[in-house]
């Protein structure tokens, strides 16, 4: 008799291998982390004995299940905003809660309640994409779970680097400290292609290649995302991640409910998995992604919960039977995703997403031991119809739930057995996680009556705009001297527009410093005559400035939106501090100097009237040394039109005009 | 002190009612059937004591949910059969069952089985829609849920009748045995506008008015459905159950997948509600209801899990989920369904529904007690974000499970008292149900080899066809005499076809007598050209002949496919005991006598050649005194014709044949 570590016997063990082999009455030896045999009860208990044997009659064994997209310490975040637009959602709460609350600290107390739900709920591997993965990786370490890690690169700062230099010097060294672990997988998630620019992404990437790992990326989730890449780069959103060279690594394409099959073929030719999120897709409005279809034209299709923010749960059984759900809308075709296919999906395709195949995923013999075991007696999974080989499958996927897991072993170690977890305290977790709730609801509670929530209470279509501007202000003596740099031969003038220019600021007396613009904006033709209306709101925060000699670094929140009601209804609304006016005439141009993106205004202020005829230049930037390069070229620019660095303002033309009443 | 039954103390008590009021740290106090009193804690316990009083601290108490649509006993099908086209499932497993399993005995086990299951699952009341439910009433008084009962009309044979007319008797007898029960609402179901006559429907809703009750009906579950009734009536389904009266009886209206806002407003205006069962729509890609659309008119919309054949499960908190989650797709609304309305969906217009508005739904001083504590302190119930008062509706829908119901009581009494049951014996239920499922699967392995499901199997698009039929067959002298009867001033011709039909029989000496036929029509033109070309196949069993003097009332299963294959596909596939051929030219008249639809072939047999010509007439019914009727009409139709009673024949032409060669 060989001696093992845990036999599993009499149970109906689920292989999920290709020809889907279902053994009766089977059962299932491992040895330290892998499986060293499986078959018939009698014949494996006649040749090995084990520390532990379990009777799992009734029961079903089956490979733990993968959920391949998630972003595991927003378990922190369940519940604390819902059933809300997503830019009110994202912007409105989630990134403001991240920027104030996202630490090692929470990163570590989210992963522990995360992996608590996914082991309760029979889950062995996730892939996530967070901040801190580091943090996160050491959690998963002492828990026992398996994970792809994978570290959030994205254009603007993150609450754990304030440049995207920073995210990929502390992606370097994550992997460089978890290569190599049994159980975990270190590597790079660019956020997506609209939060990375071509450099971040080729970056990525590269770190990816050059360790030799897969990476993932959140890809073609809303129809917006599709939109804006075709207006931006007439092409669609794989089209461009392939240009850039990301598909040159094994992905994980997150969501993907908006791609076609042109773009699925791209996809399976460089080896990428999808990574399916229905819940997430349905509650946010996404849409429903065409599984059936990448299913057919032989993509690898694994399902993933997404963050709790999003969900609200970490329950792979659910998002199976929705996974087989809402495949069958599209097509009309009930048998589409039919149950064996989902729960493939959350089980081999989850691992093979992970870089996993031939490891977990599957049970046989020689495998690791990620196994799970399911009670099949309970009332809602009675009764059995065992003459049909897909009723166990069907079974699985529609009717049982995650509470019927029964054990969960990760790695050959048990990390939950009888619903008893082996390595967590939940009553530990649970303390802490109630703390931090608390502290999160005196946080909004505040801020509800902050003018930014106000103003996102009211809006239609908030969006953020930039967050990192580089400017210059000047007098400008005489307006001809423009024309130095528009007809300047490093100089391509894109557009050039009129406006008058009506603002009414509400200013308010708030720790942020909150300022909302009403603006309305009158395009004046060529004829001096009006040709377009359009009325806006712009919430700005105090404006953290840093100057580089004449031109400064702006890093300010700003939330746009249309003004759908007249000014009297935001003056009632906002009930200002405090309530200003103003008006300029503002000729703008918009240029490429050596190929570089600047915007141009010539101003006039009208009411207050201004002497002086002013100069703007600014840019938009990512990064420090971006910031660095263009004001820069912003400085040569002054030279070419002539402006003195006396002439340089630092006043904005509020404070100005304030100036010119009070003084 | 007042003394009360039960005492539910220090929960977060969600009453559901108008303005959706919660009361933290509440208690409730329930005397013999009835809440008696609701408040703060303090206030409660100071005034009442109890038999049994509960600590309720960090768990939520609620109406008990309602599940507005079901089939209940069909949780004996769970996973019989899934993943399959709409037809296959119903005709080619769900009602091949029912026609062999469905009793008094099967219905009661299978109710006891779902009553484990809903009060498990925190449901107290449903609206149930099947057969024998005299049957079924007798269990959910034992068992103590609160049901409205509804026995369904058809004008197919059922499991407990073999013509509407037994129906409707029995429908009868059943309100006056169950009416006036305390929990109890009997009353009837005319199935679906397709599976009915305007005269079954009218006499359905005749039921429910005389005796001052609501019914229920399948609407527009399907857009083949919507399409059929254009074509038929060139109306939509909403606007012929109007028509027909239906709407004058509150009515609960399950499905609704394809209704216009007309019909809703129709709906509204009646005092109809909606009972969404999202989970079924997906799963046999029936569609999404446009629910939202619906809460927006103002229609009640209540929430229903289905049959657990086609779900699988009674999970209410699952169908909540889902209920919030799809309805936010087609609008492509995050907004739309937020979680608040799905749980009120799910209760207080559940409640509405069932004509128990007023009654249970909402938790108040006054109202019956249906009442529901679930556990808020589990991992995936973690954390709680208190200032938002929408979050604990958020995390009831979007994250908690149903396992997570504590205790459920149902008109005073507990029906689950820390998730042990008290009226039901679960092993007992779990034991039935195994011996009934393993009689169903040998029941159906042994069909697998037989040839009905051998055409399922490979038919696209199988359908039943009529299984009655009233018919004449006789010799015709002179094919002239057509002429008396198309020419009579009681026969309308409403459609003349020409026919050459070349058909091959496939004959199986099997217990059913099954015969499947090969056919090529092709349709001649008044040129005698061939026009169309069409390839179907027919299934037929062995038919039960009755007859009523010349005529003959058959009744048998018929299936008609298109046949996609060629001819020797199906030689091959069918591998049949004989194979047969007959070729023939049919001239058919679709006429109206006296406006009732008959068919008449005039049939020449060419191959093998038959000398005679032959008359045929035909129509269809569904019931006993239809089918008399009928039979007179074609004795009257004969006499005009001249057709002598001794030319009158009985045997079918391929038999005729076959005497023709052998005789």
């Amino acid at each position: 008799m060989e001696q093992v570590t845990i036999l599993l016997t009499g149970g109906t063990i689920l292989t999920m291998n290709d020809d889907l082999d279902v053994i009766t009455n089977g059962a299932l030896a491992i040895k330290d982390e892998k499986i060293v045999a499986m078959g018939p009860t009698e014949d494996i208990t006649s040749r090995y004995q084990a520390q532990t044997t379990l009777d799992c009659s009734g029961q079903y064994i089956l490979p733990g299940l993968v959920n391949a997209h998630t972003h595991v310490p927003m378990t922190l975040l369940r519940g604390m905003a819902d059933d809300l637009r997503l830019d009110v959602w994202l912007m409105g709460y989630i990134m403001p809660v991240e920027r104030e609350f996202v630490s090692p600290e929470f990163c570590q107390l989210g992963t522990r309640l995360a992996c608590a739900e996914m082991i309760r709920a029979g889950v062995t591997s996730f892939a996530d994409m967070y901040y801190f993965e580091s943090d996160i990786a050491r959690i998963v370490d002492e828990v026992g779970m398996r994970a792809m890690l994978c570290e959030s690169i994205l254009k603007f700062p993150t609450p754990d680097a304030s440049t995207y230099e920073e995210s990929l010097a502390y992606t370097q060294s994550f992997i460089e400290e978890w290569q190599g672990h049994p159980r975990i997988t270190p590597t790079v998630a660019p956020h997506a292609p609209y939060s990375n620019t071509r450099e971040t992404l080729e970056k990525s990437t590269a770190l990816a290649r050059d360790n030799n790992l897969p990476l993932m990326i959140h890809i073609a989730e809303t129809q917006r995302e599709v939109d804006d890449m075709k207006a931006e780069r007439s092409m669609r959103v794989v089209n461009w991640v392939k240009e850039v060279g990301v598909l040159d690594v094994p992905i994980i394409a997150a969501h993907c409910v908006h791609i076609d099959e042109v773009e699925m073929r791209m996809l399976k030719a460089s080896g990428a998995s999808v990574a399916h999120c229905p819940s997430a897709n349905l509650k946010l409005a996404s849409g429903i992604a065409p599984v059936s279809q990448m299913l057919d034209l032989g993509l690898n299709v694994a399902i993933g919960t997404d963050g709790p923010a999003s969900n609200n749960d970490l329950d792979m059984f659910e998002e199976m039977r929705l996974a087989a759900l809402v495949a069958k809308v599209n097509p009309i075709d009930p048998t589409a995703v039919p149950a064996h296919t989902a729960l493939t999906m959350a089980t081999r395709n989850g691992a093979k997403a992970l870089g996993l195949e031939g490891k977990v995923g599957v049970l046989a013999s020689g495998m690791l031991a990620d196994v799970i075991v399911i009670d099949a007696q309970t009332t809602h999974n009675t009764p059995h119809f065992d003459h049909n080989p897909q009723a166990v499958y069907s079974q699985l996927v529609y009717a049982s739930k995650s509470h019927d897991v029964r054990h969960t072993i990760c790695h050959g170690k048990f990390l939950m057995k009888d619903r008893q977890l082996t390595t967590l305290d939940e009553a530990a977790i649970a303390k802490e996680a109630a703390a931090f709730a608390t502290e999160v609801g005196q946080f909004l509670s505040e801020r509800e009556e902050n003018t930014l929530s106000k103003l996102i209470a009211v809006g239609i279509d908030v969006e953020r705009s930039e967050s990192f501007e580089v400017q210059i202000k000047a007098i400008l003596d005489d307006p001809s001297q423009i024309e130095n740099l528009l007809s300047h031969e490093y100089v391509d003038v894109i557009r050039a527009v009129h406006y008058r220019q009506y603002d009414s600021y509400f200013i308010f007396n708030d720790a942020e410093g909150s300022r909302v613009r009403y603006r309305e904006d009158d395009g004046i033709d060529s004829t001096g005559n009006v040709a377009s209306v359009r009325m806006r709101l712009t919430y700005t925060s105090a404006t953290k400035e840093r100057a580089f000699h004449d031109t400064i670094l702006l890093s300010h929140s700003r939330f746009i939106a249309p003004a759908s009601h007249p000014l009297r209804f935001y003056e009632e609304y906002f009930k200002a501090s405090e309530e200003r006016q103003l008006q300029k005439e503002r000729r703008r141009w918009h240029i490429h100097y050596q190929g570089t993106l600047f915007y141009v205004n010539l101003d006039r202020v009208t009411e207050p009237a201004l002497d002086d005829l002013y100069i703007e230049i600014k840019a938009r930037t990512w990064s420090q040394k971006d910031a660095e390069n263009k004001a820069d070229m912003i400085r040569e620019m002054m030279a070419i039109i002539g402006v003195e660095s006396t002439d340089v303002v630092h006043q904005d033309y509020l404070d100005m005009a304030k100036n010119e009443i009070t003084g």
